[in-house]
């Protein structure tokens, strides 16, 4: 049984790094040769990406610090956002899923989903700056593709259309395809593969997509009549 | 005050057998003693169950590697499945539950809701093979019955209908019966102890329902119409 | 970098004593002055409003008692109630927000958001008696206020409307007013600075909600239609 305990440890030195904590990367390179495979070429491929990795955290935290109005500092974003604790556990989880070590990166993806309430699969590809508000609820699919600047509250799903197959259709592009500059409210869900979402399009509360939306375009559902009775007392 | 801690490293042997990293039933026994109640008989019956507990958990783990097209392993669904986790924690809560030890029965049911955001009442009847995906946001009420080969997608409840009623309706039936083969959506609200749900029947996300549905139907909600509109720049 | 773990030490501290665990107000004064700030009149003004937030606490868990039909017994709302967890760190957390200690109290709120999926912004102003059942999903706004004896269910959001205009509208009035005696069931979103939900409101399940509501009423969304077919076999 693979130990998850030595995996996060290994995943602890990567996060101090692109955090800025540490300038740190022999821990990571050596925690990665013991924790994870005894490659050192992947282990280096790894530590060779964390650079990069923390120029696009860096980005990210400037974009929160931006898009949410009851933001109060950069620590607060770090310490207390778990939309900046999601999109951080996923850059490295991703890059190992790059490195096709998918368990590594699964586990990794699972303990941001136990701490967040966001389900980022670490084959989602997902452009920085990157926003998410809020978290809890939000799935996005394995074959995901995200563009720059996207910005996501919660109980947002980035899914599948054809559930039924099962196992039977792993490695299909079965996710949707988001432009640069979109923003999406709670409660939507975007299934199937072939859905495109333009770019600067913005997508309302709780609307359910399964096709394509071109570029600029907002879309919201009609408004539900709502139902109002004098309550029996 | 009791102490969580101990009911918890009596889970852990409780867990470790039926996950079949080890065949020792004398530490669930011993535990059973020392951290929920002195007694014998009652230790004996849930240490009883465990081996048919271990071999629910394994139809079940069988399910969920044919049912999620991004499975990789067995060792993924163990070790990052938070689908796997809740019904692992479930199906033993269940045990306690019906010993009538409730109050450890629900710790151990609110720690795998803290852990995967799954919220599975211990006295839910869960048959096997039963498979969650991502799972956050799911509700399963107290006297839920579900069926075999139940596929359940994230932030469905199978809830009560009549909650002003409050305490006073302690111990009625309050929540849905599911039958064999159903597959329900995400997003879905199946309200109330009178609904039954035929079998092999299909629901499509979102589907608000209070009443029971025949075997072999699909049930989907008309889609909402969607507001397009070119987005100001 | 400020250490999370000192910050939660000195939570715990507080939540012995207004748990009832605890008479000590020696240590919550000590551990705010080495944990959070070195001053002895803010640590004097949040130690001396721990008598009445253990005393709101108490009138929650009566109300928790009354309002859930599964409850067994006063323990298990303390050890396996995510909504009575949430609420107690957010009382906390709430008074550490009046002291302008902001960064606390978001670590302090993160925290419970992380065990109970509620994401209660410190700065919400929350009468008691209060009641949330299964919660996770909760989303409450900073400048939300809500009334005495207020239920909310799972996935209800009472957020804010214009998003857009992200860290410029930081300080105004974002989210909404509620009543006293007002039921929020599962999945509903209330938007909106200006709204006001009247007194002895009942809102219905998935309603969306961005207008105010008179007192007294029931208000519903018209059941969307439902699509059966034939399932093919």
């Amino acid at each position: 049984m693979i130990c998850s305990k030595e995996v996060m440890e290994f995943f602890k030195a990567c996060e101090n790094f692109v955090l800025g904590c540490s300038d740190d990367l022999v821990s990571p390179f050596k925690l990665y040769l013991s924790s994870i495979k005894n490659d050192e070429n992947e282990a280096r491929a790894l530590v060779d990406a964390l650079p990069s990795i923390k120029k696009q955290l860096r980005e990210d935290l400037l974009f929160f610090m931006e898009s949410d109005p009851a933001v109060d500092s950069e620590e607060e974003v770090v310490l207390a956002y778990p939309g900046f604790k999601a999109i951080r556990y996923h850059r490295i989880a991703h890059k190992l899923y790059e490195l096709k070590e998918f368990l590594y990166a699964r586990i990794i993806a699972e303990e941001a989903h136990v701490q967040t309430g966001v389900d980022i699969h670490p084959g989602a590809q997902i452009a920085s700056p990157f926003f998410i508000d809020h978290g809890t609820g939000i799935v996005i699919g394995e074959t995901t593709i995200i563009g720059k600047r996207a910005k996501i509250y919660q109980s947002v799903t980035l899914g599948a259309l054809s559930l039924s197959k099962g196992h039977r259709i792993h490695g299909v592009k079965r996710h949707p395809t988001i432009g640069d500059d979109v923003t999406i409210y709670a409660g939507v869900s975007i299934l199937g593969g072939d859905v495109k979402i333009g770019n600067r399009v913005t997508i309302g509360s709780n609307v359910f997509l399964t096709e394509s939306i071109p570029d600029d375009m907002k879309v919201t559902i009609g408004k539900p009549q709502l139902v109002l009775q004098k309550r029996e007392r």
